[in-house]
């Protein structure tokens, strides 16, 4: 930020009266730009094909756009004014993979602190195949546990979310008093892109 | 916004390309600037009382800033960048309340999307009565559930998170399976600041 937004003259850093911390403060007309973090919610879409046991699927999407172009994510996107979280994560769903889902309990809350953002999952059933790439994603695909494309995920948040998804499955096929999906809140702490392993 | 903070020329309204909502976009340099939601964290600091077979109360700040100037809040504010969301929460209590806390887990998610906002309260212990107003409050108090000032609550999230706090603690209270307080996700739908009742 070089310029205040709402007059146009120059803005400089300075902690105002009462803060505790440099802002961006315009020189001129002395409004003050806080920059805060930023939501980036999604989905979880699955699948659990009637016509063979059950079998559950997840809905990942390859990304059309940088960061991580090429690689594996859920569909998720930056939270937009005006929408809840779980209208921004049936939007972004809509948006990057063409599908339509029956939005469920908030799963994750994945602070990347780092990068300024909190990253957040939800539970979701998909409603038919009739899923697409959107502008954002070069293909999706639905894939099982077994199939997922591990070492080509887009981020950490995404393989947070895809390993705490599948413990909690055993858990629920495990537990004898109908446990549910848990709420999962958790910090990332190392980079958002990972170096790739060496071959 | 009027003007570009990178350039300092004017911005205008338009649908970048493959994007599908109106965003201010610089009509020298082309940036975009895109709005986005904020994150409001606090949290419920509780005191059991040793002296009193563990009575509980819960920590309020009273506010010296308006909006809502002279009414009672849970102490919250603006997460800031490079912070996770229960540091805001540790943060906003030290800063308003001067109260030190241990914290919880995250209690509720209030989507408050009117005003562009989503709010999130964390349980936390206080750890000693040792506690004082901030710049940002008139007074800091303990309140059981019975002296709460629910007719001078600042923010619908606020009562909304209580009311949910005291419901949790009456099931804690119970059930005999040991469960814990549970994390809610509510839609706040009316208007942020109520209108006072009539005399």
């Amino acid at each position: 930020m070089k310029f205040c937004s709402e007059c146009g003259h120059g803005v400089a850093l300075a902690i105002p009266d009462g803060d505790n911390r440099p802002r961006h403060v315009c020189i001129q007309c002395g409004t003050i730009h806080y920059q805060n973090p930023k939501m980036v919610i999604g989905s979880i879409p699955v699948w659990e094909d009637p016509e063979n046991d059950g079998a559950l699927q997840v809905l990942l999407c390859r990304r059309a756009i940088e960061p991580r172009h090429g690689y594996w994510t859920l569909p998720a996107g930056f939270m937009e004014n005006g929408e809840t979280t779980s209208e921004a994560a049936v939007r972004e769903t809509e948006e990057e993979a063409g599908a339509h889902i029956e939005i469920g309990k908030l799963f994750t809350l994945l602070n990347v602190a780092h990068v300024h953002q909190v990253h957040m999952f939800y539970l979701a059933r998909l409603l038919d195949l009739d899923f697409a790439p959107g502008e954002e994603s070069l293909e999706v695909q639905l894939f099982t546990e077994q199939d997922i494309p591990w070492d080509d995920l887009a981020f950490p948040t995404i393989r947070k979310t895809l390993e705490l998804f599948f413990a909690d499955r055993v858990k629920i096929r495990e537990s004898h008093d109908k446990q549910g999906y848990g709420v999962h809140c958790h910090d990332i702490v190392r980079p958002m892109i990972a170096p790739r392993e060496p071959d």
